[in-house]
């Protein structure tokens, strides 16, 4: 059923600003910013749908992206954001169906994926960072519009008579509410599931008190008093904010990757592509040259600053090719460089966590690293010779589903651990990857970080691992001697290629994330898996689906079989 | 790709009895029971595919589960079970893949979810009842197989060069481990990611010390040892047991019930079938006559005694609406009888629940109920005038997605809780309905439990609560007066007749299970949900699907591209 032409499934880049926004407008008023929604019909990112009524593409959910990160690094002084729309009774319908009806099958997954990454990383902000989100929902507000409120703090609707929130998907689609919003309904708003089961079947939606007294939003206020009452909120939100006062912020300047058909380069991160083994490579290199070393120095380095430069370029690197390298199946994942300039940085990043620029780039970098976490690709880790696998760049053969290490005497080959192995790099549930890891020897996770310099030295991160100790220590999958190592690689590498992509996207969501389950893991595990299975039934996309025919004046038609 | 005949795809039934198994021979010998697997080839539920090399079918998993709950009921001086085979050098082969080759997608999901049950109850009865499983792998143990083995408590694998633990689904049949494999490797036996990533991609798996290493199996001896290390440790694992020392226990007989072309008649359970409407109706009926008031009345009574009973018969329909009605995707929910009879049994159970039959029969009636919430169908309690909704059977209402309550001051109409409503009645997810119900407003659960006689009387639960307070206490969805009561009760019923069956099956498996996530959540939410997805992906399931392609000579094709 994908109906839309090739240049509806284009090559998509994901970096934007301001200045280039199409569909939202930002505006700062002291602590507080206003996100206004406005979405310019005919600026979709394929010219065959147009974005009614505030409809969202994925182009529109990048420039939401780029808005809340920019008020992150670029605007310390905004303490609360206001999320509304500049478009008269409407809020926003959601994302747009003739956009879905027209993608393939991965398309709509991955636009799924990214829209959820994008609101979680609202909450992120609000959990982490001091910026509180308030919805001020304008109009009617639908679907994905809904779930976009959900991801704030606070939904203030208007009491008109007519605006009410919804999730019409079910029961006009045939689909589910794909942004977490039923998991969001019941697990953050904590609506009954009675409740929520009502709400999620009527297309109409629910409006005023009903909609307070189901715990759906937080307040309902008439046209004439709505802007003055959310805009009060929205500065009372602003003044718990622990962020700072004013500014200046860093700006965050485009990336220029040169990108080539089979390669992009950035200063820290190269991405290449080899489509005809189906197999990528991703090399990150360690800081070169010197780093800052207070939080000064870091807001006078900017966006230049290796720790925040290097895993942008990661960021940009996976969505490129989570979107536009479908056939890649393997990543295999090397740095390179100098182990204690990384040392350095975490040593640096550490100690000054209380700061808002150097908190920020810390929650960059684990967003970042979620972000492989979530990406349907196998990440083979290659720890050779000249590696740099120390410390927050360790976390890259955490999250990679294997680490081989080369066993080599001749050439010494070490990892290290810092830090920020220990604490500051969540998973989405909750956990470090080294806690995850070691969720069956529980002890280990200090043992490895507390490794001591010298034998009765002080406890100091740090300490190389050789590739024995470190295959001792649970921290490599396996340790090959440089006779067995090039075989070992190259088969590991080639029979993952000929595995069913499906299969390895299913194992590999299972086995990724052991321990607790987070409303962040039962949004992407349960939800998403439940809707990746909806988005292939006939009763949503085949030929007389509801997706299929809806906008038409055909009705769908149902197989009723209960699976 | 359904190429069974309908003959393979057959009305199937539930019960059974030792002295009919087929496919497991079950041993006594003291405190320890034997339950070896013997599969009959020739004896599959349908003639179409052969069950060789002890792989298994719905038929032998019946068997399985019948075999597992016998010995809790009718053997309580058992304490400890050794699952074995009879076949030389091979546990079992896992589900059998021509079997599920040409099952449709619905008797697929419904397969695993039968499955996942049964080894669910054996963690049951480890985890509630003391008794404690042994898997004794003497031989290979591949896919399904090695599943079992992960639902005991310790898995011993005897170590003769060849016999390996494995898990061939994705490097095999591009599936998944379907019985909880994934989960329960990384969450219960909690294996390293990595490990289990490797493990989970070579279809000859693991054996021998590395199987150890690996936290796969417990123990691996030789085979002049095996059989005296595991009967040892079976009877060590036995002696910590606190169920009794001798019997008797209750024989559990056949159900009998009077089934017609649209109807089951049980004793206290009818289910009534409308395949026109695509609407069931369940009724159960509250206790009539008297019931055992101590557990020694209790084992005199048997399995006459109402409280397993009407579970029993309730766990029957329920199964057999799910295979055998896919058509029905609602089921209205109604009691009948005298409700105070229904609280005395309450009382009589939570008074006596440290007695083993009291313990096994609570714990009936929990899996029975999670069997509820675990169906694919959308429940909807009717309260009316005459029905039983207090205590246990007010659980049927707190399972449903809704509860309509007629509110009709001509006609008294009552619902009431009890202590079964306080905690023995958990669901998947560790809590009971209520805490789930309430979650945002936990107060609330006391309030409604501890609900006063009179003003300043002494708690006692059981004061019922008519239309209007049990509305406002938030323990029904909506309460029609009667003049609305037959419309709205009938249009809903309607209207979610036609809406799409998968959209509400994704939906209500998202509703239902608001609050924290254990294995048993994670089984059901995450690991079906993606089984599902890559059960209708045509790399499994299509003409050059792994799992069409295999045991042919025809090697799969893959569409390689990543979703």
């Amino acid at each position: 059923m994908d109906t839309l032409s090739k240049a509806a499934q284009p090559h998509v880049t994901f970096e934007t600003s301001p200045e280039r926004y199409r569909h939202w407008r930002l505006e700062f008023d002291g602590p507080v910013a206003t996100l206004s929604m406005d979405v310019q019909e005919d600026a979709g990112l394929s010219p065959e749908y147009r974005l009614k009524l505030n409809s969202y593409d994925l182009g529109v959910d990048i420039e939401l992206a780029d808005a809340i990160q920019r008020i992150r690094f670029e605007h310390p002084e905004v303490h609360a954001v206001v999320i509304t729309s500049l478009k008269e009774r409407i809020f926003c319908a959601g994302a747009n169906i003739f956009m879905l009806r027209g993608s393939s099958h991965a398309l709509k997954v991955n636009f799924c994926k990214y829209t959820n990454e994008t609101r979680l990383a609202i909450e992120d902000a609000s959990e982490h960072s001091g910026l509180k989100f308030l919805a001020a929902l304008n109009g009617i507000c639908a679907g994905g519009g809904y779930e976009l409120a959900l991801a704030c703090d606070e939904i203030f609707l208007v009491d008109d008579g007519n605006s009410a929130v919804s999730l019409p998907e079910t029961p006009l689609l045939a689909v589910l509410p794909g942004t977490g919003g039923l998991t969001r309904v019941v697990d953050k708003r904590k609506v009954r599931r009675d409740l929520a089961d009502f709400f999620g079947t009527v297309a109409e939606g629910v409006k005023g008190r009903r909609a307070v007294e189901w715990r759906l939003v937080d307040a309902v206020y008439p046209t004439s008093q709505f802007k003055d009452r959310y805009v009060k909120r929205a500065q009372e939100l602003a003044a718990k904010s622990d962020r700072p006062a004013a500014g200046p912020g860093i700006t965050l300047g485009p990336l220029d990757p040169e990108v080539t058909q089979d390669a992009i380069h950035y200063s820290s991160v190269t991405l290449e592509i080899d489509r005809a083994k189906r197999v990528a490579s991703l090399t990150v290199k360690a800081p070169e040259g010197p780093q800052p070393s207070t939080p000064e120095e870091m807001l006078q380095v900017g966006d230049r600053c290796w720790a925040l430069r290097a895993f942008r370029e990661l960021d940009d690197a996976l969505l490129r090719l989570r979107l536009n390298e479908p056939l890649i199946g393997t990543v295999v994942v090397r740095t390179q460089g100098d182990s204690d300039a990384v040392l350095a940085v975490d040593e640096m990043l550490v100690a000054h966590q209380g700061h808002w620029l150097v908190r920020e780039t810390i929650h960059f970098i684990k967003r970042t690293l979620k972000r492989m976490d979530l990406t349907a690709r196998s990440f083979f880790a290659l720890i050779e010779p000249g590696s740099a696998f120390a410390g927050t760049l360790f976390e890259l053969a955490l999250a990679a589903d294997r680490a081989y290490m080369l066993d080599d005497p001749e050439q010494p080959n070490t990892i290290a651990l810092s830090a920020m192995n220990g604490g500051p790099l969540k998973m989405s549930n909750g956990l470090t990857r080294l806690e995850t890891r070691f969720l069956g020897e529980p002890d280990r996770v200090d043992e490895v970080l507390s490794r001591r310099e010298g034998s009765g030295g002080q406890v100091e991160a740090g300490k190389p691992f050789d590739s024995q100790e470190a295959l001792e220590a649970g921290l490599v999958t396996f340790a090959p001697d440089e006779l067995d190592w090039e075989d070992e690689v190259r088969l590991a590498t080639e029979s993952r290629a000929a595995l069913s992509p499906d299969a390895l996207t299913g194992m590999e969501a299972n086995l990724r994330f052991a321990g607790p389950e987070t409303m962040e893991t039962k949004i992407f595990g349960r939800l998403t898996a439940w809707q990746n299975w909806i988005f292939q039934r006939p009763n949503a996309v085949g030929e007389t689906g509801a997706l299929t025919a809806y906008g038409s004046q055909a009705r769908p038609e149902f197989d009723y079989k209960r699976t």
